[in-house]
């Protein structure tokens, strides 16, 4: 249907490394920071992470590892 | 009993890439979108999602990246 | 005990395929279809789709996909 | 200890083939019925199945796929 | 430390067989029986099994079957 | 960092063998004994166990086998 | 984008070896000690380990082994 289409969603996810991402959390919990890397569990690293409520920075992290299964999605900002 | 069966799970899934599908998850979220990916793991990639809340639009999150294991069904518009 | 007895549990499920069944979620939803699909996972595809509460449809869902994981059983309607 | 034991968990199911079992559920539910199929999953499948709430029938289900992750334990009735 | 040590979980399991023993489960429940079976999953078999509530037995049960990943722990009694 | 570092946890968690350690449990409870056995899964042994509640025991529990999925964590005293 | 990026998630968890982290967990405890070992399940060791709540310090730990799966996310202090 597209030309040069992300066909795994591993794919998708490695085009937005580098760049800002909003992580959400089976604790309901939103974590935004720099998608710096990944692994096929979706472990994930975030750079200048902060967590944030209702839209509003509420700690401010640094690096962050966040371990696969405690995400739900993953969203650029 | 019909000819030209979808046999497998996935191979629905697969008829389903391009179009506009609602993503349910395990945290009552919904979620829709047009379907971009998937895996094994039912890892899921949607463009153009958005949550919604009984109905409405209640956030736009443009591509985001599901982890499979937050999903309980995804159903065509 | 029984002569021609299914020995193992897939087989009764591809029994039903074709059929209409209900699939009873872990999150206590009631889906009521026509079992097209599954796999070794559960992975589940019905046809003709509804939602029901207490023995009412509350919403049509046409062909849907059910991530296995969240299903508790399937029974024949 | 024993004389002619039963050594594996599954054999101890596997006695109880064509014989009504009682399956309580993750969920809190009963479920009863003769007992059909499993796998080592536990996946099982159920003939005549009836739910039970505090020893009353609620609902007559026929024939039953379980899967095995949603059963806490299997007991004669 | 000691001589002749257990150094295996399992193996210490394999100790209590045919003792009585006490199986505490995730939803709350006490199990208490004779140690018939387990294996690797620690699905676990109970010869004479009751349930208990705060010492007292609410149900006798006979020969149940325990899915594995029900268990918290077992101890002999 | 440092010389002679233990490298991988369950390197830690043996020279915690035949030492009084603290299980925490994720259904809140904690069990204090003598670290016995424990394998890959975090299937754990412990020797002359007790429960504690508030810091005070609350049972006394003797040889328990923990199956590992229902640790969180597990601490010297 | 970055020269010299780490580029799995289980290399940036191992640049905290030895310094100071936070872990913090499915049952919403927060952790803080040295990262002392990690492997592949994120099974995790902090020595001097302390439980905080609301950034106080609950109690003293020393060393404790946490079990990967109750693990949310790890992060710098």
């Amino acid at each position: 249907m597209e030309e040069n289409t992300t066909q795994r969603p591993l794919d998708a996810l490695n085009h937005a490394r580098g760049k800002k991402v909003i992580v959400e959390l089976k604790n309901h919990k939103q974590l935004v920071g720099s998608l710096k890397a990944f692994d096929i569990h979706i472990n994930t690293v975030l750079d200048d992470a902060e967590e944030r409520v209702d839209g509003e920075v509420k700690r401010k992290l640094g690096t962050i590892f966040i371990r696969g299964d405690a995400i739900v999605l993953i969203s650029a900002e």
